[in-house]
């Protein structure tokens, strides 16, 4: 059975918020900037959260449900055409009620399955990969598929940025908040065909890479950190992974180096992603990157990638996702073919 | 394809706790436990916090990990054999990494797609659902699903509960923390057929039934609200749907009423496993139910009751699972047939 992503969109938080915004609402010097420009190569990331106000401006609810309502339009579909949903995310608003079921009901959509995926940066794919599975199953035809990641939640207006140690340091200057999604179809749509999606842990023996706490009552008390990079590990690890993934892609589909159109590589860091798009040196490919732009949006990425990638391919062209998950260490992507 | 279920186990954090053990540590008197015996109906729980010490026995990961291990010891398989994982949970340990991931590191289980559903007591048969569509997908043939919850890191041993409204006191009664595990698998095992999974959101335009919140570093200031329940809304609503996932689920196999030898109902408390027992009113079913001994273990609850199936039904046995997720109202259930 074919399945095609016949619609996909992104959602940001408005508007921009460069480094020299970051450096002055945490009283960081102008070294510090330099820093993110030269070491993550981020220059703006959206936020949910006001630096100047405090204000938040919207949930991950929020972001979710216009995004899903966006790549609906898009596959010129309503909410009664939608037969699964699925969602991932790192960053849930609550604990319960899943998210996915606030923007079920939010969108109008009900008396389907609902799945929401608790995962990093291979939570889209994960969600994608699902999806695809459940179609393939036969019981469903319409998926819509979410995911987005709000970060900003853990920001602490009040906290001296100076003092914190840079495997906590990296994550403000990392991150942007965001979500998309899109529309799966086993219907004859002029989308992509989604050949194939792979989602593998690969972390045994491995210390994780990634670590995002969440609280309980009993941590309310202390010291509270709730982000922690070992980038070193990240920097050496992402792109031998980004490149194992691409092979076994390319095997697994009889597909050439040179066959590739588009690349939607990993989106941890803008200086990340050019790495690895050099690494994995695919001839002709277009690369779909805006990392330096939007920062690490998480579960939201690959949704913002597929929906340039919709609006490039045109017949016969190819496209190749590749995602990492530094956490625990997840190998995921997908491959797209336009017929 | 037959999908069957070859093992299935349970694991608790004992020592069991009484009505009087809470109620001595929390200050409250005796009419508060004659309250809960009355009201929830439940007796004990186990829970991973020593109310004595404040010690922290297990997290949720530890008991995931003993659930996993068992079900596979009593499958009689090793964790090469595991080739998909999926884990449900509405309290995980972090954010990131999912804890699906740190059990399958802790189990040995490794390069296999791994999944972890944020949901609250319809977790359990979310991650049936999804094992069971990737098992007749052909691609993988060995599923581990666990499910777990801990609610017990939400506990504040200096709270006054004397000042808590109703609808959050409800909560230090009504849930105890455990993990459960089941092996499925396409293979010809003496285990009964899964039959069906069903799974769907119901909850159009209805306002949540239960709501657990978590804390980011903005929440952390200010007064702290785990969860809320709206128990009269929950008495209101669950029995009804509980009778509606029945029918559907007989009219959906062509089964009578008659034919159904073994009941597992939702856990939601003592009363109420009582009470939608009695209105499911089936003639010959054995009622497979202990939640006025464990508390509401969220997402551990199907697995124990599905061990305890498994020890139970002999060849021709059929037995129904019915759970119901009151946060955003989830209809969920499952069907088996030992043949």
């Amino acid at each position: 059975m074919d399945i095609r992503i016949t619609s996909a969109t992104g959602t940001l938080s408005g508007p921009p918020v460069s480094n020299a915004d970051l450096a002055r609402r945490f009283k960081m010097d102008t070294l510090w900037e330099e820093w993110i420009d030269a070491f993550i190569g981020t220059r703006t990331r959206y936020l949910t959260l006001d630096l100047t106000t405090g204000e938040r401006r919207h949930s991950l609810a929020d972001l979710c449900t216009m995004a899903g309502r966006e790549a609906l339009d898009r596959a010129g579909l309503g909410q009664a055409d939608v037969d699964l949903l699925v969602l991932a995310t790192a960053t849930p608003d609550l604990l319960v009620p899943a998210t996915v079921n606030i923007v079920a009901d939010r969108l109008g959509i009900d008396e389907v399955p609902t799945f929401q995926l608790q995962s990093g940066c291979a939570g889209a794919v994960q969600a994608l990969y699902v999806a695809r599975q459940m179609l393939l199953g036969g019981q469903h035809h319409t998926a819509l598929v979410i995911g987005g990641d709000v970060s900003a939640k853990h920001f602490d207006l009040n906290a001296d940025l100076r003092e914190l140690p840079p495997d906590q340091l990296v994550n403000v200057a990392l991150f942007g908040d965001g979500a998309g999604a899109a529309v799966l179809t086993t219907g004859d749509t002029d989308g992509p065909l989604l050949l194939r999606v792979l989602n593998r842990l690969v972390g045994l023996n491995r210390p994780p890479g990634q670590v995002l706490e969440w609280f309980g009552l009993a941590d309310l008390d202390g010291d509270h950190v709730f982000a922690r990079e070992d980038y070193k590990s990240i920097e050496a690890s992402v792109p031998a992974m980004a490149t194992e993934i691409l092979k076994e892609l390319l095997d697994d589909l009889g597909w050439t180096k040179g066959s590739v159109t588009h690349l939607l590589p990993p989106q941890l860091s803008g200086r990340m992603a050019e790495r690895i798009t050099k690494s994995l040196a695919l001839p002709k490919a277009e690369e779909i990157t805006f990392v330096a732009d939007t920062g690490n949006i998480g579960n939201a990425t690959p949704f913002l990638q597929l929906e340039r990638a919709l609006q490039q391919m045109t017949t016969g062209d190819r496209a190749l996702a590749i995602a990492v998950e530094s956490s625990k260490w997840i190998k995921s992507g997908f491959a797209l073919e336009k017929t």
